[in-house]
């Protein structure tokens, strides 16, 4: 069994996607140990504790790093988590940190993309097409191996909310699907590619 | 009656894609009066002398200009174009020339970005979904208002004459569909947007 921390900053709709995908079982051999908010008021944090998961406000990177290891995580889920982590943290869980990120990178990605932003860059870009990416979180923003991408049409009548709203539920799906292959051992990393054995 | 010119500098499965169309009506109100190519060998010539278009080899851009007005052009159709066009050139038909371009734009675009090389560059940075861009020509390579975009999934299979080919069906496809609406005044530009008037 996979053991899962999800660190969120907000209302946590991806952490309550990753929660229902393990009670009905889309999830297969993974479970959520541990949830991790930087903002104390985070609904994601009550979300977890609704379902008896350990929920905790911690702000500092080191206490961080703590309760992942003593909760003996394997996996790390970034779910709408808006700080950055260091390169010692992300060294130190190398290919074991799963972002998703609401654009198809590497388009509206990197520094200063980020929540409504994305949105709001490719609806002034005027795509046609936008979606969302699960990646392996590297040092640099946004640019670590992908996992999977989902594309949504862009509508005329689209602002950055409605778009935003259609991509959530790309993403949503596709971090459930990412998160099951790897807790299956089904993502091999081959430099920038990641390949799937074959369902 | 639109009269179109269709530049091209190879095999031309584009052109013969719009060709095609034209004959269907599945592009109405449109029809090709010209096809000129930079490459004398270029199959796209053959393919228009073929359907009784006029087909002229001409390097030079004045002459380009030349014949444009004298078959009085009024949609410039740039279908695997490889040769730049001047700042001069694309003002003076500004907002009636449309490319077609190998990648969801703003990925995999600008300067040094065509052909093979794009799904080569795709495939290297391992994103799982590419696809096409119809778009009108600005002075900035692949960098004017976006008309349609299509998606494409990258297979872990693919390499990068697999993933043009599954991209070249998806050109074909919007090409037509964006000259179609073209045709039918049903483009507006407005900023970097291009709204389409409802079907």
């Amino acid at each position: 069994m996979v053991r899962i921390a999800v660190l969120v900053s907000g209302s946590g709709t991806n952490l309550q996607a990753i929660i229902d995908a393990c009670k009905s079982g889309a999830i297969g051999n993974g479970a959520i140990k541990l949830v991790v908010s930087n903002k104390k008021d985070a609904y994601g944090l009550e979300r977890a504790r609704n379902e008896g998961i350990k929920a905790v406000f911690e702000n500092k990177e080191e206490a961080v790093l703590e309760l992942l290891e003593s909760e003996g995580i394997d996996l790390i889920v970034l779910a709408g988590y808006l700080k950055i982590l260091s390169p010692e943290f992300i060294r130190k869980y190398e290919n074991r940190i799963i972002n998703v990120h609401p654009s198809l990178i590497p388009s509206f990605c990197g520094k200063g993309y980020y929540g409504l932003i994305v949105h709001e860059k490719a609806i002034e870009y005027g795509v046609k097409v936008s979606g969302a990416t699960v990646h392996f979180v590297t040092e640099e923003a946004d640019a670590g191996p992908i996992i999977m991408q989902g594309a949504v049409p862009v509508l005329d009548s689209d602002d950055a909310s409605s778009l935003q709203k259609r991509v959530l539920d790309v993403e949503h799906k596709l971090l459930v699907e990412a998160i099951d292959l790897y807790c299956n051992s089904r993502l091999r990393i081959d430099g920038r590619r990641v390949y799937t054995n074959g369902k």
